[in-house]
């Protein structure tokens, strides 16, 4: 893992070919979208109370909701959301080749996605996906989960989604380890972990699914004494201690208990509500949107791909109204890597709060309210100097879910002379007390894991 | 803590004049509970669809819903259920007096309690209870859970109850250490852990939000090499190896791999449905009740109490109509304990399955149905020689819920012999493994806290 980690000079296919045939597969695959009528879109149905459905009752759904919380300024509020109750696999398969673990990767296309081809997990089935309810053919690999040893699973949690987007939608995400020969299909490649977090410095090269995945290897579990960090960076260097120190500023007991205070302090209600009664929302023939353009509306497509499970189908669409930030600020406090946490209550949160970016928020409007009603650091982000930013890259959301939608990603570090106060729900911690909490479910938040999964140590 | 948990002479208060104390309670207190109609019940009323509710739409209510879940033998079904989505606290004070860590506990009579008085946490209080919804006096003791500092805080959890009772309803469980001087209110004594620990071993002495608090408490914190151990049992020093080791017959990774298979394989949904069209319940003017007079019913009561924080009120209570077991099996595997542990579907799980003891079921039936659909290890369990069984208590649920319901609690301990085969469903685990489990949310169920709790070192 760590060999593969530090390596971007693959033998199987270099970085180089690799970009290539993202580019050519890019090229050579016609995707076609095209913007319809909700009546018009196949394979699903429009309920009487406005909300959208697939025939087979399964899949996804967009329903309404009423939303009551004692968290943030607005205390109440209408809005369309994704409903996806069952959980799927985002999975990738790795194999040890000459003493390196390599990744197989697919270079995906996703009918929202602002470049068509993206790397995406090996597989990405929903439960309707692969007990193949809308008519597809099977996804490649899965029997290689479906059949997997306990003892060849390096990694398999359950996390969320984006909370304001999807009601309590969770997927597994899940890495497997494969002895035996493996078939390398057309669509897919072996790449080294360096190599894959190399594209996600490269603007919506690498989609969601592969960062979520990624995003929960603890490295503690496979450094031993012997292993050789002589190709790591310094940043690699001092991240890779904080990956190792669980205590940090404060104790995971006490960030637990942080936790717990504020998930009782603040309540989240959110009922059914038919869509055409949303407040501030309106149905047309041709969207679902909010009456004053904000945030995203719901448009119907159809899709023509040439080498997806189905090759043409209709489908509704997230479609992002502003463009979003999320950004990590981190520091060194006592030589240690810290990272500032939010604790972010989101309406489809699983359990009220997760732990989100330091920034997270769309930055359309933030120059549109009252600085003392802008989110916290949102200003200081944006007007950092550049010799503080670590990292800062557009990446993609889902493109099953969500059409183009792509947010700014962003780590940036700070000194000791960071004087800025941390409110209440604000907290320093170390990179493996992060990593602690991915190991158990619904703590860190998507936009936090998207960008924990591009720290490159190389 | 450690000395506490070791120490059952306890300087301020021998375990003989608690139990006096206790008793002496229960002789003094006047408690009457009457059975009311439920139209009678001052305070609440009825909704237009069956439903039960308090004036103040606040506290709890007794709602419809209607269940469907793919996970074991009855695919779906309808009962009414409480609901209580607040957090509410239940808070023990602790102190260090000579050396000694105290606990504050409380002598609270509760209405539905099998015998009045029982050993309860220095605070159990809703939100609606301390923000004084039902206009009663203030909690005593809450400022020092309003006020501490985060160094004080000793253990800070949310939990569970009972799932198949609750709808995802959870509690702060929260222990803390206060430096100044506490006032010892007259239904109040110090005790140290150990003899609340031996009240454990004695039938329905020390309440279930007690027994939760305690079960949380992680031994290895308290640990130092110099750490005198001398007074404990030889079953407890096997525990205290146990509750020592994190790498058992699986890996953490392994189990927490298991449990989001366990988790995306099994279907939960839960939908509100009216009380009066429940299938296979009916609601007369005095109870919501099972056609079949299985499970439990709900009956409105009118409570007079003298030293409650309200004299006298009227309130719904859920009746059991059958006995249960919750029953541990642990084994010795490499020398170290290992508790035989099942992830068990609830409808009101926070998170669909829940970490549950061996055995939790209700016995009243269990010879009536084939032994092909008996709940796994209850026969077993029920007819196990004597000498196995290491605890074997009846335990009072919730008595501010529940109308005398208890439970019987036990930990039978198997040989190297024990043959029967493990379901899917069940894992062996250390009890570190268990506490670890403990420290995040919603793993284990209160069934489980309930035994654990009671595990005696002395």
């Amino acid at each position: 893992m760590i060999r593969s980690l530090l390596t971007t000079d693959n033998s199987i296919n270099s970085t180089e070919s690799l970009r290539q045939w993202i580019e050519q597969r890019n090229r050579d695959v016609q995707v076609d979208v095209e913007l319809i009528p909700f009546e018009k879109m196949e394979g699903w149905h429009i309920d009487d109370d406005g909300s959208l459905h697939h025939d087979s009752g399964k899949f996804f759904s967009i329903q309404g909701i009423h939303v009551e919380t004692d968290y943030g300024s607005i205390s109440a509020w209408d809005q369309p959301i994704i409903c996806q109750p069952e959980i799927g696999y985002l999975g990738i398969i790795t194999k040890e080749i000459d003493g390196m673990l390599y990744f197989l990767m697919q270079s995906k296309i996703e009918p929202g996605n602002v470049n068509c081809v993206q790397i995406s997990p090996t597989i990405q089935a929903t439960k309707s996906n692969y007990s193949r309810i809308h008519k597809g053919k099977k996804p490649a690999y899965l029997d290689y989960f479906l059949n997997v040893k306990p003892e060849n699973i390096l990694l398999d949690q359950l996390q969320s989604e984006q909370g304001a987007r999807f009601l309590r939608k969770r997927n597994r995400n899940i890495i497997i380890k494969v002895d035996d020969e493996v078939e390398v299909l057309p669509d897919f490649r072996w790449m080294t972990l360096g190599q894959i977090k190399s594209f996600m410095h490269e603007n919506n090269r690498v989609n969601m699914d592969t960062r979520t995945v990624l995003s929960g290897i603890d490295y503690c579990d496979y450094l031993t004494p012997l292993t050789d960090l002589s190709g790591m960076s310094p940043f690699g260097r001092d991240m890779m201690k904080s990956a190792h120190t669980i205590e940090g500023l404060h104790s995971m007991k006490q960030i637990l208990s942080w936790l717990s205070g504020l998930k009782s302090r603040y309540d989240l209600s959110v009922s059914s509500k038919p869509i055409d009664e949303l407040l501030g929302w309106h149905r047309t023939a041709c969207e679902i949107a909010n009456d004053e353009g904000r945030f995203f509306r719901i448009v119907g497509v159809k899709v023509s791909i040439s080498n997806r499970e189905v090759t043409s189908w209709c489908q509704p669409l997230v479609q992002p109204l502003q463009q979003g930030l999320c950004a990590f600020i981190i520091r060194k406090i006592d030589g240690i890597y810290h990272f500032l946490v939010q604790a972010k209550l989101e309406c489809g949160n699983y359990d009220v709060m997760e732990l989100a970016p330091t920034v997270q928020c769309l930055t359309g409007n933030v120059y549109d309210v009252k600085p003392e009603l802008r989110p916290p650091f949102v200003e200081y982000v944006l007007n950092v100097p550049k010799e503080q930013i670590r990292y800062d890259v557009l990446q993609s959301e889902e493109g099953g879910r969500f059409f183009r939608e792509q947010n700014r990603n962003m780590i940036v570090e700070v000194g000791e002379d960071f004087t800025q106060e941390v409110p209440e729900h604000y907290k320093w911690m170390t990179l493996r007390q992060i990593n602690h909490f991915l190991m158990f479910n619904n703590y860190l938040n998507i936009q936090a894991r998207s960008i924990l999964s591009a720290i490159k140590y190389i």
